[in-house]
C-alpha cells in the first residue's frame, strides 16, 4: 500500500474536523496542534548515525511540523524501543533530552517496547503545540501570493549523499542531515500572515506541489532563487543540476509560506540570522507546479521528492 | 537497557507536572489524559494474527489506558507502517476503523512510514481522552482499601498459549487475545471514587504490585477470588496453578481499582453484564504483594507478569 492509498483509506473515517481532512501535517484539536512523526533505522536514519543525533532528529522533525503551523511547543509523548545496547539507548535519550531542552518541549509520557532481535529501531513522537491566533493549512494559498522559504535546502541531502559514500564523513552538511533545526520562531511569526504554510521535509518541489494542489493554484518556483548554503555550493556547485538536487533532496525542515504579495516578511523582525527568501509565487495558470530558471521554463524532474511507498523503503533517505 | 532503566533516565528530564513522574500509564495535560502504546509483530501480536484484529487491538489497548484513568475518548493519532501487502494493510486499517467507531474515538491525524523489507511491523497510537472529575493515579491507594477487578483475567494468555501450540486455534480465548475490550464505561464510573486505578495489561500480579508500590501499601490478593471465565476454566481448570497462570499472563485489559472499604461498587449501576469482583485489599503490613488461597499464604511466583527488557523480546506475548 502506498502512503496515498493509506491516506485515502484513512480519510473514509477520519472525518472529524480536527483531522482537517488529513490534508495537513498536523491536526488542530481544541486549540492544540498535534502531530506525530516516526523514524526508522535504515529509512530515516543510518545505523551508523550517532545515537544522540537520532534522538535529536526525532524531536526536531516533530517540532518542524509544529513550526509549519505556527504553534508553540507544549508537550510530547515518546514511543521508545529499547534494545540490548544500553549505551546506544542512553545516548539516544540524551539526544531526545537535548532537543526537548533546546526548544522548551516538556516530555510528559510515552511507551517503551522491545523489538525482536535484529529488527530495525523505530521511534515515534507525538508533539503537541499551542496554536497561535491562526493555524495556516496547506490549502489556503491564493493566486498572487508569493512563496517564501525559511532556511536553506539541499544541505541535508548533500550530507546524506556524503555519508552513503563514506559512513565516516563529517562536516556541516552531515550535521544538517543529523541535527536539523526546526524553524519555530519564524513559523510563529509568519503564521498569522500566511495564507498557507507547511514545513519542507520530503523535498521542496514535492512539498510545493502539495501546497499548490491543496490551494487549487499553480506554484511557479524560480530555481535561481533557491537559498543554497556555502557548504552546499562548495560540495555540489550551484548549477541547474545542483539546484534540482537541492529542491528534491528532502529532510530540509525548512518552512514554505504563501504570503500575500503586499506583505514583506523582512518587516516582521524575524530572529537575526533567519534566512528567508522569495522563491516563487502562486498563480491560476493551470497545472500545479512549474519551474523556471533564467526566465525560461525548466522541465519537472522525474522525482519531486520522497513519497512513501510500502515497497520501496530500502533506499536510505530522510523523510518524515 | 531495560524499561526500568529507560524510565529512570527519562524521569531526569520529564519533570513537568503533566508527566506525573512517569509513574502512571498516562499523562494528564490540561484536562486531557494522553497515552501512547505501540505494538510490534512478534512481540505484541503474531504474524499470523488477522490484520483486522491487530488494528483493533492497537486501538483497544490504548483505550484501556484511558479507561484506567476514567477518561472519555476524544481523539487519536496513528503511527502507521505500510508494507508491500496491501491486502494486509487494508484489513489492518479496517480494524482500526472498527475499534474507533465502536468506542467513539475520532482519528485526527498521524504519520505513515515504510519499514525496510522484512522488518517486523510496528504500529503506535496516541490516544487523547477528556479527564473526568477525578483522574486516579496508581499511587493514591490507602491501607484499608478494597481491591476490585473489572473484567476477567487469564483468557487472553490462555488464548495465546493455544495459538502458540496451533496457529490455527480459534474460539473465545483466542478472541480475547486478539480483540480485547476496553472497560471504558466502568472506568469512568469508578474513577471518581477510586483512590487508585489502572488497567491490567502486563499481568494482574505485576500490576497489583505496581499499584501497591506506588501507593506505599501492601496488596494482598486472594487467588480464590480471581474472576475466571467459563472458557478459561474449561481450558485450564481453576486450581492454584491455573489461577497463578491467569494472574501473571497479561494482555487482560481489565481494570484494577482501590476503593474505600465503605463503597460498594455494585451500587454504582455499572453497565449490565460488567464483571466486577473484590480480589483483595491494601494494607500497611510491610512488603508489597502477598498472595493467599484458602486462607493460607501462597509464595509469589518467580515472574509476576511481563516486564519489558531490551534483550528478551523474542518470546511472543502480548504486553503493552
Amino acid at each position: 500500500m502506498t502512503e496515498a492509498e493509506a491516506l485515502e483509506r484513512l480519510r473514509k473515517f477520519a472525518t472529524d474536523p480536527a483531522a482537517r481532512g488529513l490534508a495537513d501535517d498536523a491536526a488542530l484539536f481544541e486549540g492544540l496542534v498535534i502531530t506525530h512523526d516516526s523514524i526508522a533505522e535504515g529509512v530515516h536514519f543510518l545505523s551508523e548515525d550517532p545515537a544522540g543525533s537520532v534522538g535529536w532528529k526525532l524531536v526536531a522533525v516533530n517540532l518542524s511540523d509544529l513550526a509549519g503551523k505556527g504553534a508553540t511547543p507544549a508537550a510530547a509523548v515518546l514511543s521508545l524501543t529499547i534494545g540490548s545496547d544500553s549505551i546506544w539507548d542512553e545516548a539516544f535519550l540524551t539526544g531526545v533530552e537535548a532537543a526537548c531542552a533546546s526548544y522548551g518541549l516538556p516530555l510528559i509520557g510515552g511507551d517503551t517496547i522491545a523489538l525482536p532481535d535484529g529488527a530495525p529501531r523505530v521511534f515515534g513522537l507525538t508533539a503537541i503545540g499551542r496554536a497561535g491566533p491562526r493555524t495556516p493549512s496547506r490549502g489556503g494559498g491564493k493566486p498572487g501570493d508569493q512563496l517564501w522559504l525559511v532556511g536553506s535546502i539541499g544541505d541535508s541531502a548533500a550530507g546524506l549523499a556524503l555519508l552513503l559514500g563514506d559512513r565516516k564523513a563529517a562536516g556541516l552538511l552531515v550535521d544538517s542531515y543529523r541535527r536539523p533545526v526546526p524553524q519555530l520562531i519564524a513559523g510563529r511569526m509568519l503564521a498569522p500572515h500566511a495564507n498557507a504554510m507547511m514545513d519542507v521535509s520530503d523535498g521542496l518541489l514535492l512539498d510545493a506541489q502539495r501546497l499548490a494542489e491543496a490551494s487549487g493554484c499553480t506554484a511557479t518556483i524560480d530555481l535561481d532563487g533557491l537559498p543554497l548554503s556555502k557548504a552546499f555550493v562548495a560540495e555540489r556547485g550551484n548549477g541547474l543540476a545542483a539546484r534540482l538536487f537541492a529542491g528534491t533532496g528532502g529532510d530540509d525542515y525548512a518552512l514554505l509560506a504563501a504570503l500575500p504579495a503586499d506583505l514583506d516578511p523582512l518587516s516582521l523582525s524575524l530572529p537575526s540570522g533567519t534566512s528567508i527568501r522569495c522563491i516563487g509565487s502562486l498563480g491560476a495558470d493551470g497545472g500545479i507546479l512549474r519551474l523556471v530558471s533564467k526566465g525560461k521554463p525548466v522541465a519537472l524532474p522525474e522525482t519531486l521528492g520522497h513519497e512513501h511507498h510500502g515497497n520501496s523503503a530500502s533506499t536510505v533517505a530522510g523523510r518524515t
